[in-house]
């Protein structure tokens, strides 16, 4: 088995967090996504999306999306739990992962590669107007968060899931960008403290 | 518990064939976004993204986003199994459908919103060119998509899953603004048919 990561990728991190959090430690291939070594011929064929993460299984298969690896490890080895136990905790995560997913992470992806030079591809479609667009809607998910972390400790509930780790990226990845947690957002700044100190986030 | 739906729109499709092809029958409610009923106070309240499908549980709490809700019900009644059994195929689920989730529904749906009237909001960000530019992307994804099934007779492997849903409810959605299969895609149009004749697509 073996992983295709890439070390300062915001998605390649959440993979990264995930597998520390369980203890599983396994072969890991570097494919530099600013170098665009994701465009070779090798990797293409090995993900037609040309994205890391990617995980290549022993009998050949291989799956690629954050997502998608996270539910395999969470199902090979299920503790510790990241995407929940019960069918209401499985939800909970499964909802709050998509929706700091997209405000987070993908907001500040589609600034970086729309509105920002991104990886340097020069053949890319652009839109700098849309990629504008998504740096307030990070915000506005950022102002969000802070209200629902009042009332608990972690994204999904009581509990550190996989929605922490994705929020914890994409807050992260953002601020690479000068789009940083709001002054007056005390709960969502006491909570990215609180998962920042987990040893994992070194991943 | 009670489902809130909007017969005519894309996501809650999903789930209706979702819960059809599992027997489920469930309370449901209707929020027809087409006259804006996902803005009411009641609703927002629920989801504040204003969006459906939405699940209310009976101890009050609500799942949102299409995914999220699936995993709920593939959890409390697993057979027959829609988001795979072993690790592998649970993988490869999460990762079709996530696949044709960005590249049928996704690019299809910000194709309506941002090239189209959309829903009619007239206070709605609009960017003209990026949704034009999701456009190709649908048919780029169908052509690719074509590929894929010239190997399997589902979306996801060998086995009907909820990859097969999103992507019949994306290519099904795409269609009604002109983006239909191209001619040449034979195998995804023998899917299409296929996956099209089980009894829970009326749903």
């Amino acid at each position: 088995m073996k992983l295709y990561d890439c070390t300062g990728a915001v998605n390649p991190r959440r993979i990264r967090i995930f597998l520390a959090e369980k203890g599983i430690d396994i072969d890991c291939a570097q494919v530099d996504v600013f170098k665009g070594e994701q465009y070779s011929e090798g990797f293409t064929k090995l993900n037609p999306l040309k994205a890391v993460p990617c995980l290549e299984l022993d009998d050949g298969a291989v799956i690629s999306e954050a997502v998608a690896i996270a539910r395999y490890f969470e199902a090979t080895q299920p503790e510790p739990s990241l995407l929940g136990k019960t069918p209401k905790d499985q939800a909970l995560v499964a909802m709050w992962q998509r929706r700091v997913e997209e405000g987070l992470v993908g907001a500040a992806t589609t600034f970086f590669h729309h509105a920002t030079d991104g990886l340097g591809e020069a053949d890319r479609y652009r839109n700098k107007e849309w990629g504008e667009a998504n740096k307030p809607r990070v915000e506005e998910t950022m102002r969000w968060l802070d209200q629902e972390l009042e009332g608990r400790d972690f994204v999904a509930g009581d509990t550190f899931s996989f929605a922490d780790i994705t929020a914890l990226c994409g807050v992260d990845f953002a601020g690479l960008f000068g789009i940083s947690i709001p002054a007056d957002c005390t709960h969502l700044a006491a909570w990215h403290a609180r998962v920042s100190e987990r040893p994992t986030a070194k991943a």
